[in-house]
């Protein structure tokens, strides 16, 4: 089996410097620099700044500066203590709604809080801090390839794929979601080729996914999302892969529908129609088991991100009101098959997004 | 009947002093600023920086050029047709490929000779030449006006209607194609609102529909191309509203397809799959008798329209190829109706098209 190489990666431990790296995803696609420092107040900039993002990545970065914070301190257990919750606190106040970033901070803040309790040492409280962080990470990349392996059996010579937004390393770490599958069949040897939509109104698949699948030697090219039907059509395009924000995976009929990026419900229904499949790619922790369509709340984000093109050139007149909805919601009938690292579920998701999440409880120890 | 108003047209005869002004489109939608001149020079300059544009509004500007070329010459019978000769030429190398331009050229050329080989006097030769440019610009706009009178028929109180590019004013004279029967039913009272597609990679909509609508008073949201399905959803839209720049009018089923701007026939698609109508507006002569759908070649435009966003930003990586088409094919199963300044034709095309080409060959004097 072959093991896909990381290109790229959002957010690494530098064990030599004891510091965190980053690479800057603001400068993409222009120019690929990364920052390191073990200074919070800089990573606190970074997350805010959204140089670092990502729920995953959140999570991971939330961990690592905990560690950090513990890392930092006088050699004394209880400032150890005082400073993970003190910049724990800092940090979570970057992105109060960012889930990931609250988890991750607090994984490691329990770490220490059992290492206290058990009498560990100062230096020992630090190392099981930075390892605890580091196990994090780990989780998630494993993830990612697991989603790989099992998503590319999906993936076939001559397949023509399309993609919306970044599911890619640059928002998962790892080898991303919907560009798992991918990245595993091009490592075995699949011939493919990726066509990426631009996704207004941020065109993170022009910036990010594009530049992603450059560095591991895809072949593609880049569309307009107006040009998403005519070329599924004329290049003959066999499926869409799609990441998930929130995936409902209850018992009811509505289990399967699928929360992405805006135009993901776009680009279902062309390929329902032109009969080409839609694939999704998450890891299981974007499966909610139990809240219905009618609890779920599109965040509608602010016109001037319509109104002016992502670097500011204004194309709405004024005083013309825009839409900004971020996500869209894609019923379970459009939806092919959902591929998670703890395997793929197809309809009825009423039955197979369950058994995944019994799957995933049983393992928890 | 309520007569629509013209709150804004693309060039008009200035009787007064006797020369062109044109709206200079590329500056819309920061500044609504005219130009006039009966200097062909900068009339040719102004077809050559799309500041005139349109395939009809191109005609009209011909016919003008033409007209003052021979307005502008001394009281010669011979000199007048020189420069209407000289002048027509050198207005057709700004943009060769357009039809309508060298078909505007002509019209004038030949009003010029007949009235030269009547025996016209130099000032009567004059006064032909610019009525004459004057009745094909009126042509149009009447044309304008029938289909704004025929397609207002499926425009309903309470519709949520979509339109795509600009099919206004600004691209058609009058009162546009596909935005016609809009204006006509606003004017008649009926209420509706409009969801007016960005369509990248120029962003027509955004720029121009917006801009056209919101001087009528017609209340209207931008959104961004993959916003499309889930606001057709989630709007309830009835209706699709497009333009065409070609439309099969031939006796085989492949008659009533239709070739417009990148993005139509995705939406046809969503259209067709959420049950939403989808019109297409345009003038016969967009009708193509000939043609096949194997003999119609699509447009590929240069690469950094899509590689660099409309204004400079870039946001495709360096290396990274783009598709370009700047036109798709709708086939004739997804058009709900065909609205022509000459009747509405519905499916089957193969019938209702051609009897709308016969008739307006019987007009043909």
């Amino acid at each position: 089996m072959t093991e896909v190489q990381m290109n790229v990666f959002p957010i690494k431990w530098d064990e030599e410097n004891e510091e965190l790296v980053w690479l800057n995803i603001t400068k993409l696609p222009l120019k690929e620099t990364y920052s390191s420092s073990k200074d919070l107040a800089q990573i606190a900039h970074a997350i805010k700044s959204l140089d670092v993002r990502g729920a995953p990545i959140l999570g991971e970065v939330g961990a690592y500066g905990v560690a950090i914070a513990a890392n930092n301190s006088p050699n004394s257990r209880e400032k150890i203590l005082q400073n993970a919750k003190k910049y724990g606190d800092m940090l979570f106040r970057t992105r109060p709604t960012a889930v990931n970033l609250g988890w991750g901070i607090g994984q490691v803040q329990d770490a220490l809080k059992k290492a206290y309790d058990n009498g560990e040492t100062p230096s020992k409280m630090k190392e099981i801090a930075i390892d605890s962080a580091k196990a994090i990470q780990k989780d998630n990349i494993d993830a990612t390839r697991r989603i790989g392996r099992l998503g590319k059996r999906l993936i076939h010579d001559g397949d023509v794929l399309m993609t919306v937004c970044n599911a890619g390393t640059l928002a998962i770490d790892g080898i991303g979601s919907a560009l798992a599958p991918l990245r595993t069949a091009w490592a075995d040897g699949v011939q493919f080729k990726v066509l990426v939509t631009y996704t207004a109104p941020l065109y993170q698949g022009a910036r990010l996914t594009a530049w992603e699948l450059k560095k591991d030697g895809i072949p593609l090219k880049v569309i307009t999302d107006n040009m998403a039907g005519h070329l599924m059509r004329e290049e003959k395009a066999t499926a869409v892969w799609a990441g998930a924000d929130r995936i409902l995976g209850n018992r009811s009929d509505e289990s399967g529908t699928v929360y992405n990026k805006i135009g993901t419900f776009g680009l279902a229904l062309m390929a329902h129609e032109l009969g080409v499949k839609m694939h999704v790619a998450a890891p299981t922790s974007t499966i909610d088991p139990v809240r219905r369509t009618a609890h779920v709340k599109i965040e509608q984000r602010g016109p001037e991100e319509v109104s002016q093109l992502f670097g500011g050139t204004v194309v709405v007149p004024e005083g013309v009101e825009v839409h900004n909805p971020a996500f869209d919601m894609t019923p379970p009938g459009y939806v092919s098959a959902i591929v998670t690292e703890l395997g793929v579920a197809t309809a009825p998701y009423s039955s197979s997004l369950p058994k995944i999440l019994e799957h995933r409880q049983s393992m928890v120890k």
